[in-house]
C-alpha cells in the first residue's frame, strides 16, 4: 500500500518538481494536486510547465482542486510548495485535521516545537513531533524543510562539525534561478548580469542552519552557536546553488580528514535504504574546478540528492577550511528533501498512526 | 607635447581596451602596435576585434610591429599586456633601453624592486623606481600594475583600513569573462554554468593585496600583514569582476563610517586632476541589490575606473563587516590603471628624463 | 523654446528609453510623466530601472501624474508607450483635445486614417493628419509608429523596393528580450534556449510592411502589395532584432547595386538635418560575420537609429536575394523612431498649430 | 557477438557523443578510441569532457591509439569524426583496408560513389556501396552522414515531398554551440549575441539535402533539383539546431494532411526495430511556442533522435508552407545517425563480409 499524498501549490516550480520525482516513486503516490488561483483547471490547463518535456500524462488531466482540507480527504501526506503567506494560513488546518505535513515554506520553520529537517543530518529532531501534537492537540503533524541555500550547507557542514567543531562559517553563494520560481527572475534583469542580493535569504541561512545542527534535548532544540555571515548571489544558472565556504574550526583542520569525513559521511536514510536516500550524501571531487552547477547537479544514485563538494583547501589559518559545495536547490534543496523526509517518517511510525 | 606610447600585446583582449582608451586621450599618443604571431600584419587583418562598434580608425592601417626595442624608437612609455611567460624575457629589455614600461603582466610583480602601483592607494611607492634604476643599472624603469581581481580589492579596503585597521579578509568572486582573454573561455564550458576556479588568481590576491598596501620603508616595502582567503569564480559576464568581501577589524566598526569613508576616499591622483582619475574613487550604492556589473561596471566621471561598493552591513561580529564590490576588469584593472600610473608618473617626473 | 511633452507609460521598458534619449534633447524637453498603477508616486519609486547607470536626476523626482489630459496641461506632444489595451482607450482623448499623439502601440495603427510613419520611409503619409482632423473633428492629431521588428525591414526594404521591385518576402527574426518589456520573458524560459513565438508578431510585420511601403493617394493609403511569410523567434539577448531576409524581385538582381542603394540611402529627415536622423539611416558591413547584435546595435551617429545590413548575397534564382539586418528595437524601433516623427512633424508644421 | 567498433577523434565534442551513446549498446562495442594529437595518453587525461557528469568509467583508462589502420585490428566498424582535413587523407585507408567506414566529416560527402545517409530517409542509397567497392577495388567501405543541419531538415521535408512535391525551400537556423565543437565558439562572441554566419554551411544545406533526397538509378544518385536558400545563424544554446523553414511545393498545401504526414513518417529502421530508431522520427507539437531547444531536443523513445516540428501554418500562397523545426546536432545530426546507419547497414549486411 502506497502512502496518498497531495501538493499544495502544484503549478509552481517546486510543485512541478514534486511530480516529476513522484511520477514513478515506489511508495508514495499522488492522490491530489491542489493551487490557489489555478483551482478549477485541468492541469495540464493550468501549469506553465517549465521541466523538460511533458507533462507526466498521469497528472495532466487532472483537477486542480481548491486548497481545503476536504480535498485532502484519503491522503497521508500534505506535500507543501504554498507561498509563505499563504502556508501560514493553511498548513496548520491540515496538521490539525491529522495530516502529516511536510512544508517547503519558511512560514513555520523557526516556530519551536517544529522540526526542520534534513533526514541525514537531524532525523533526530522529528521527535518534536510528539510534544508538537501534545501541545497543539493535532491529529497530524507539520514537518518543515530548510531553505534551499541552507540545505547543502548543513549537509556539508555536519561531518566537519562532529570531527572539528565549526565555530565560524563565511558562505558566498551563487544561486540557480529556479530558486525564484517561475515565472521569478525576469531575464531582462539576469542576462549577463549578477545580482548581488536575494531578499531575506541571508538571515535564513544563519538562524536555520543553526536550528538544523542544534541538539534535541528535553523537547526543545538547543540551537548550535556557529557565527554565520552568509552573502547571496544570484547567477544565471538554471539548477543548482554553489556555495564558497570559508570555515573556522576549534580544531586544527587535516584537509586529507575532512575529505574522508564528507565522503564517508552516512546516516539513518542510507541504513534505512530509502528510496530517495543516496548512497554518498556528499560526494567529494579532487579536479580542482569542480563542483560545476550544470556538469554535477544531478550527480550520484539519486540525481539531485547529493552535494558536491570540491575545492578543499586549508585556509590562512591551521584552524581555517576553504571548499565550495554545489546543492541541487530544488531536489535536495526543495521537493527531493521533503520527500526523504517522507519516506523517513514512514519508517519511524510517525505517518498514519 | 603628448607622451608616446607602444603597445605590446596590441591585438590582444587588453590591447584592445588600450586603443579604445587611448584613441582620445588628451596627454597620451599611441605611435607603435607591437605582437607575438601578428607581427607583420596589418592591425584590422591581426585582430579579432572584440568591442563594440568598429576598431578606431587611425589604428586600423598600422603594422603591427616585431616586439622589440628597435621598433620602439620615438617611444616614451611602453604599455605592456604581454602573456607573463613572453612579458618575463622581454619588458626588462625595454626598461634597460631607457624606456618607462608600464606592464599588466605578473611576470614582475612580485620583485622587491618593482613597484605595484594602484595610483590613488599607494603612489608612494613609485619612489622604488631610484632604487630600482640604481641598482639594475637601467636607464628607463619598470612599473607593474595589480591582477585584476586585486584592483578593485586593495582599492576599497584602503580606506577602511586607514581607518579600522584590517587583520583578515575573505573574498568570494565572481568574474567576468574577459579577464580570461580572447579566446578565453569557451562558450560550451560557461553557458548557464559557474566555473569554481581560475588558476593562479587565488593566491596573486593574497599576495600582492599585501604588498599593494604595505608602507614603503627604506627603499622596501613592507608587506601589510593581513590574512586574506580567496575563492575565486568565473560567471557568465563579459566585463566587470564582482567580489564579495567579509572583514575582520582590529576596531569595532560603525558602518555609517564605513559609509563616508568609502565615499569620500580621495588621493593624489583626483588632486591633480590626472584625465583618467574619476573624481570618486570609490562610488558607493544604497540600494539593496547593487552593484550589478552589467548596470555598473561603467559608473562615475570616467567610465570604468571608479570600484562600486555596495551592500555595507556589520558581519556577526562587532568587529566585522561585510560588502560587495565591483570593479571593471578591463579598465581599472589593467589598461585604464597603467594609463592612470603613466599620467601620474609623468607629473612626478619619472618619465622621460 | 523647446517642444514640451509629456510621457505615457513612464515606467515600462519603452518609457525609460524616452527618457535616457531625451534628457540632453536639444528641442524637446519632458514635462511630464504619466502613468496607469504608478501614478501618485515618485519617479525613481514607481519605476523598475532597467537601463545601465542611473535614472536621469532630472526626472527621479518627479512624480508620475495620472493618465489624462488635464495633467497634460502646457505640453505640446504626447509620447504613448501604453500597453495596447490602454492605448485604445486613452489616446483619442489627447488627440480630441489638441495634442500631438506618437503611438508606439498598436491599438490605432492600421485605421484608414491613422499614419503610421517611419520619416525616412514614407514622410509623406503624415499628410493624412489633415483628414484624420477633419473627419474626426480634431484639435490635434495621432500618428503610429511601427512594431519594432517591422521598423527594421521596412527601412531596409524601402531602397531594394525602389530599385527592383520586392514582390515577396520571407523574414525570420531572432528578437531582443527588451521587446517583450519589464519583467517580460522570464529567465528560465530563455536561458540556454530560443522560443519560436512571439504573439501576434508575424501578422504585424506582414499588415504594418504594406502599408508603410503604401502610396499616399487621395486621401487613403493604397498598400503595397508584397507577399510576406514571417516567423518570429525570441533569443537571448538584451537589445537588437536580427531579421534573416530572403526577397524576390521583379527586376534581376545586382547585388553590388544593393549594397550601393542601402549605403546611400537618405531620406527628408536628412536633409533636414534633424537631431534624431542619423547621417546614414542603413550602415551596410562586408565582413561575413555582421551585423552581430552586441557589437552593431549603436552603430551610426545618431546610436541605435542606423539599420545595419549585411551578407548581401544572390538567391538561388536571379531574381532573389539574401542579406540579414540588425535594428535597436527600443530605439529605432520604439522611442527613437517617435521621436523622429515628432521632430519632423515639427519641422512641417504639424505641432502646436 | 557485438560489431566492434573503433572510434576516429574521440576526444573531440562528437567523439564525446560516441561514447555516451554507444557505452551501453546492445549491439555496437567501442575496443579502440583513436586520436591525433591525443594519440598515447590515457582517455580521461587527453579528453577535457565536456558531457554531463563523469567520463563513462569503461573508457577513462583506456588508452588513445595513433589513428592508423593497425590499431584497428579486431574492428568491424570505423566511427569517423575526424575534422574534415584528416578525414580526407585517413577514412579511405581504413575503407581500402575492409573496414565499414561511418563518416561525420564533410570531406568525401559528395563523392558520386559515396553513399550520404540518413536512415529513414534514403536507405536506399546503401547500394551505392556494391558500386563504391567494385571501382575503388576496396574490400570494406565508406559511408558518410549529413552535415548536422542538413539531417533534420532531410527528415522533415521527406514526408513533404513525398506527397506535396517540394519546389523551394528558405531556411533560417538558429544553430546550437556544440556544433562549433570544443573549444569552439568563444563565450566572449557569444555571450548577448548572435552570429549570423557559420563558414561553408549554407552551401552544404542546398548540395547535401538534394543528395539525400535524390533517387538512386543505376549506380547513380540523381540529385532532387530543389532551390535551397539558407541563412545560418549561431545563438547561444549549447545544444540543439532549430530551423525555421518556408517551403513552396506543387501540390496545393493541405496543413492537416501534412501534420499527419508527419507524425506518422516510419521508415525501415523502425520497421525494423533497430536500437538507436526512435518510434517517431518526427514528433509533431501543436503548442504555438513549441519546440524549444532546451525543453524538446531530447523527446522521444530515442533521446536525441527524433526531429520535433511545430507552428505548422500555410504561408501567403496556397502552396506554400511555414513551420520551425528542432533536431539535436550531436545526435541525429551527428553520432546517433552514425551509429542508425550501422545498425541497419548490419541488417542489411554490408559489414562484416
Amino acid at each position: 500500500m502506497k502512502i496518498k499524498a497531495a501538493i499544495l501549490g502544484a503549478t509552481g516550480a517546486v510543485g512541478q518538481r514534486y511530480l516529476m520525482l513522484l511520477e514513478n516513486h515506489p511508495s508514495i503516490e499522488i492522490v491530489s494536486l491542489m493551487g490557489l488561483s489555478s483551482a478549477g483547471k485541468k492541469y495540464s490547463e493550468a501549469v506553465t510547465w517549465i521541466g523538460n518535456g511533458q507533462i507526466p500524462e498521469r497528472f495532466a488531466e487532472m483537477e486542480v482542486m481548491e486548497t481545503s482540507v476536504k480535498n485532502a480527504r484519503g491522503c497521508d501526506v500534505i506535500f507543501s510548495a504554498l507561498p509563505s503567506e499563504a502556508a501560514r494560513k493553511l498548513e496548520k488546518d491540515f496538521a490539525h485535521s491529522g495530516f502529516f505535513v511536510v512544508s517547503e515554506a519558511s512560514a513555520h520553520r523557526m516556530e519551536e516545537d517544529v522540526p526542520l529537517i534534513i533526514p541525514e543530518v537531524n532525523h533526530q529532531h522529528l521527535e518534536l513531533i510528539k510534544a508538537q501534537r501534545k501541545e497543539r492537540g493535532w491529529k497530524g503533524s507539520l514537518v518543515t524543510t530548510p531553505n534551499c541555500t541552507v540545505t547543502g550547507l548543513a549537509i556539508a557542514l555536519k561531518p566537519i562539525d562532529d570531527s572539528f567543531f565549526v565555530k565560524e562559517v563565511v558562505v558566498t553563494t551563487m544561486q540557480a534561478l529556479s530558486g525564484a520560481g517561475f515565472p521569478g527572475v525576469p531575464s531582462l534583469s539576469i542576462v549577463e548580469n549578477v545580482i548581488p542580493y536575494i531578499k531575506d535569504e541571508e538571515e535564513k541561512v544563519a538562524v536555520e542552519t543553526r536550528k538544523i545542527l542544534g541538539r534535541l534535548s528535553s523537547n526543545k532544540i538547543e540551537e548550535r552557536k556557529i557565527k554565520i555571515a552568509a552573502s547571496c548571489n544570484r547567477v544565471s544558472v538554471l539548477d543548482g546553488h554553489m556555495e564558497s565556504v570559508f570555515l573556522v574550526t576549534k580544531k586544527r583542520i587535516d584537509e586529507q580528514q575532512v575529505e574522508r569525513e564528507l565522503s564517508s559521511f552516512s546516516s539513518l536514510p542510507q541504513k534505512l535504504k530509502l528510496p530517495s536516500a543516496p548512497i554518498q550524501p556528499i560526494i567529494v571531487r579532487r579536479e580542482p574546478d569542480r563542483p560545476q552547477p550544470r556538469l554535477d547537479r544531478m550527480a550520484g544514485t539519486v540525481p539531485g540528492m547529493s552535494v558536491v563538494v570540491g575545492r578543499i583547501r586549508k585556509g590562512p589559518d591551521r584552524n581555517s577550511l576553504l571548499f565550495t559545495l554545489l546543492s541541487h536547490n530544488t531536489i535536495r534543496g526543495a521537493a527531493g528533501n521533503a520527500i526523504l523526509v517522507t519516506e523517513l517518517a514512514e519508517k519511524l511510525g510517525y505517518i498514519g498512526v
